[in-house]
C-alpha cells in the first residue's frame, strides 16, 4: 500500500490573512459550504440559482438579467467574459497601472484581440481624458480596465468612464475582483456592459467562484455568437449569426442558457461554491452594501494612520488607494522577507509581498472583508513593530497603535 | 432596502442523489471543506498541493509528475486538456458513443481542432480494431475518448488503446470524470498521455475541481508552448518554441508552472475545493483504489438484480455497462417524469432522466461514491417499486428486493 494513505485529514493552522487575498473566510460562509449537496436540476437548486441571481443584482448595483456565476476563481471570470466579447481581430484598449492590466491584455491576446495599451507608472491611476484620448486614437471594440489592482493597491475611479464608453461606441469592462464589496461599484450608474469579480476579497469566501453580470448590450452581442452543442440540441435551436465563442467553458451564451429559464445542460454547477456565493452576498446585503464600504474605508485609514506612526511610508498615491489594501514600502536595511517570516512563523499572521517592479520594495497589507475589523488592524500593528524593532528597527512606542486608535476614536464620536 | 435581504442562510432539503450525478458528497469532504482558508504560498498550503499531486497519482495508478488539479467543473479539466495539447488545425479522432462524445467534438472545434468522428449507436462501446482503423484512416495527433458515457452508461474498455497509439504516434486522452474510482483505471499501464475527471461522481465530493494527469510525453509537448504572463516574467524565463496556448485559464503549462516548485503564481488556487479533492483522494486510497471498485461493482450488480426482479429492464449492452450507473428502460404507459417527481417529492430520492436520443425513454439510476452502498440501493428499490404500483405497474410483491438481497448474500458467502 502506498504511503500517502498516511496523510492525515486536513488540519490546517489557524492564520490571520492581512494580505492581498484571498484572505480568511467569514465562518457563515464556510458552514455554507458543508451543507449537503442536492441535485443540480432539483428545484431547490435551480431555486438558489435564482437567489444567486438577485443577491448579485444587489451586490453589483445592477438591474441586469445576466447576472451569474461563472465556475472557477476570478481570472476564469475575466476569461469568460473576454472570450466571449472579443471576436478574433477585435481591438481592445486597456490601461495598464499595474499586474492586473497586463492580465487583461494576456487574456485579450489569448482571444486573438488585437490589443492597444496605455500605461502609467505603478502607483498611478488614469484621469478619463487621458483613456478618453486613447479610445479616439485607437477606436477599439471594447474598454478593458482593472478597478482595484493590487499589485499596486491603486483604485481606477470608473465614474466617467462609461459616459465615454457611450460616446464613442464602446463596450465597457471591469475587473473588479480586487475592490468590489470595499470600494464603490454602481455597475449601472456607471455604464458598465461587464463586471467580474472573486469572492476571496472583500466578499469574506474562497477563491474558486467568479460572479459576473452583464448589460443588455452585452449580452445581446454574446447571444450572436449563441451555439447549442449538438448532444443537447433539439429543432426549436437556432445558432447566432454571429462567429462563434471560442471556448466552451468559458461561452457565456451558453451559460446563460443554463441559468437563465431553458436551463440547458452545461457543466456541473458547482453546488458547494454557489452555496459560499450565496453566503457572501446575502451577509453583505444584510450589512448593506454602503455600511461595508464605510467599514472597509474605516479599517484601511487606521492601518494606514497606524503604520505611518511607526515611521514607515505608504506606496503610491494615497487619494487613489484602494480602501482594502495598501503597500508599506520596506525600509531601508530591512530584509522585507525575513520580516514575513516572522510574523507568520511567530504570530501565524499573514502580509503580502509584491510583483514586477516592486518585488522586494513594498509588502502589501489587506483590511478586507471578514478581516476588515479592529481586532485585525491592531493585531497585525502591534506585531508588525514588534517584529521590526527586533530587526533593529526603531519606532516610537505606542504611536502606532495610538494613531490607529485616534482614528477609531474619532470614528466613534458622533 | 431590497428583499434580497429576507433570503435565510443556505438549508437545503435532505436528498438522496440516485441519478447519474452529482451524488452526495461524503460528510468527511464536506468536514474537510469547512476548514478555514490559509495563504496561497503557505508553506502548509504549497503542503497540500504536494499532496494532492501525490494522492491523485493513487487515484489515476501513475507515476505521472503532473497530476494536480484544474479549478473549474469536470469540463474544465477537459478543455485545458485539449486547448493545451490541441494546435490549430491538429486532426483528432473521437470514438463518440454517447452525448460526452459529442462534448469532446464540441470542445476540439472550438480549439480549431479538424475534428474526426467514429459513432456506434448509443448502448454500445467500440471494439480496439474499429478504432484503430480509424487512426490508420485520419492519422489524427490525438485520439480523445470517453471512458464512461453516463448519457448511456457504457464503459469504453480502453486497456489496448495505448499500444494503438503508440503504435501509431497518436496522444491518447481520457475523459474519466464518471467513471474513475467506480472503474479500473491504469493510466501509465494502459498507456494514458492524459486524463481528466471529476470530483462529483464516484469521487464523492462537490462538482467544481478537476484532477488531471500528464503523462512526460504530454508535459513536454504541452512546455514547448509555453508562456509566462508579462506582469510576473523574469530575465530567467524563456517561451517554448510552438504555437502558444489559445486560453491562459487552461493554459496547462502555466498551470504545471504554479504546481511545480517555482510556483509562478497563475490564478488564485480555490483552497477549500483543493481541501475537498485532498479528502475526496484521502479516503480513496484508505479504502483502497481495488476495494472501492469492488464496492461499486457490488451495489451496481445489486441494483441491476433489483430493477429486473421488478419486470423493468435494463439499457443497453449490459457487459459493457459501467459499475456505477445504469439505464432503465421506462415501461409503456408509465410517465417517467411523472415517478421523478414522486420519487423527489415523496421519498427525497433522485434519479436521473436522459438527453438527446434517449430522452423520456430511460432513467439512469446511479449507485456511486459515497452512495455506492447496500441502504441506498435497497431504499430506491424500495420507493421506485412503490411509486411505479401507485401508477398502475404491476411487479411481483418482494421479487425486487429478493433479487437484490440474493447479491448481497452471495457476496457475503466465503
Amino acid at each position: 500500500m502506498s504511503d500517502t494513505q498516511l496523510y492525515p485529514q486536513i488540519n490546517p493552522p489557524h492564520r490571520l490573512l492581512m494580505g492581498p487575498g484571498p484572505i480568511n473566510a467569514d465562518p457563515r460562509v464556510l458552514r455554507a459550504m458543508s451543507s449537503q449537496l442536492i441535485g443540480q436540476y432539483d428545484p431547490v437548486m435551480t431555486g438558489y440559482m435564482n437567489e444567486v441571481m438577485a443577491l448579485y443584482r444587489g451586490v453589483f448595483r445592477t438591474q441586469n438579467q445576466w447576472t451569474m456565476l461563472v465556475d472557477g476563481t476570478s481570472r476564469a471570470g475575466i476569461e469568460a467574459v473576454l472570450v466571449s466579447a472579443i471576436r478574433p481581430g477585435d481591438k481592445v484598449l486597456v490601461p495598464v497601472f499595474g499586474r492586473f492590466g497586463h492580465l487583461l491584455c494576456e487574456i485579450a491576446r489569448r482571444c486573438h484581440a488585437e490589443v492597444h495599451t496605455i500605461e502609467v507608472p505603478w502607483g498611478e491611476v488614469f484621469t478619463p481624458d487621458q483613456i478618453e484620448d486613447a479610445i479616439r486614437q485607437v477606436k477599439p471594440r471594447l474598454l478593458l480596465t482593472v478597478q482595484g489592482d493590487t499589485s499596486t493597491t491603486m483604485l481606477q475611479p470608473l465614474e466617467e468612464l462609461g459616459a465615454i464608453c457611450r460616446r464613442h461606441g464602446v463596450l465597457f469592462y471591469t475587473d473588479a475582483t480586487a475592490s468590489l464589496g470595499g470600494n464603490p461599484m454602481q455597475a449601472d450608474a456607471w455604464g458598465l456592459d461587464a463586471v467580474s469579480a472573486g469572492l476571496q476579497k472583500c466578499l469574506g469566501g474562497p477563491s474558486g467562484s467568479s460572479p459576473v453580470t452583464l448589460s443588455p448590450e452585452m449580452a445581446s452581442v454574446i447571444s450572436k455568437r449563441r451555439c447549442i452543442e449538438q448532444g443537447i440540441r433539439s429543432a426549436s435551436h437556432e445558432d447566432g449569426d454571429d462567429e462563434m465563442i471560442w471556448s466552451n467553458y468559458f461561452d457565456l451564451g451558453m451559460i446563460m442558457d443554463y441559468w437563465g429559464p431553458e436551463r440547458l445542460n452545461h457543466h456541473t454547477e458547482a453546488t458547494s461554491m454557489l452555496f459560499a456565493a450565496r453566503e457572501c452576498a446575502r451577509i453583505m446585503l444584510e450589512e448593506g452594501m454602503d455600511n461595508i464600504i464605510t467599514r472597509h474605508a474605516l479599517h484601511g485609514r487606521a492601518m494606514v494612520a497606524g503604520i505611518q506612526g511607526m515611521g514607515l511610508s505608504v506606496f503610491g498615491d494615497i487619494a487613489n488607494k484602494m480602501n482594502n489594501v495598501m503597500g508599506v514600502v520596506i525600509p531601508e536595511n530591512v530584509h522585507g522577507e525575513a520580516v514575513r517570516k516572522t510574523l507568520l512563523e511567530d504570530f501565524h499572521i499573514e502580509i503580502g509581498t509584491s510583483f514586477g517592479p516592486l518585488q522586494g520594495k513594498i509588502w502589501r497589507i489587506g483590511t478586507m472583508g471578514y478581516n476588515a475589523r479592529k481586532d485585525c488592524v491592531l493585531q497585525t500593528l502591534a506585531a508588525l513593530e514588534a517584529v521590526l524593532n527586533r530587526y533593529g528597527f526603531r519606532t516610537t512606542q505606542g504611536a502606532a497603535m495610538q494613531a490607529a486608535w485616534d482614528i477609531y476614536d474619532a470614528e466613534a464620536r458622533p
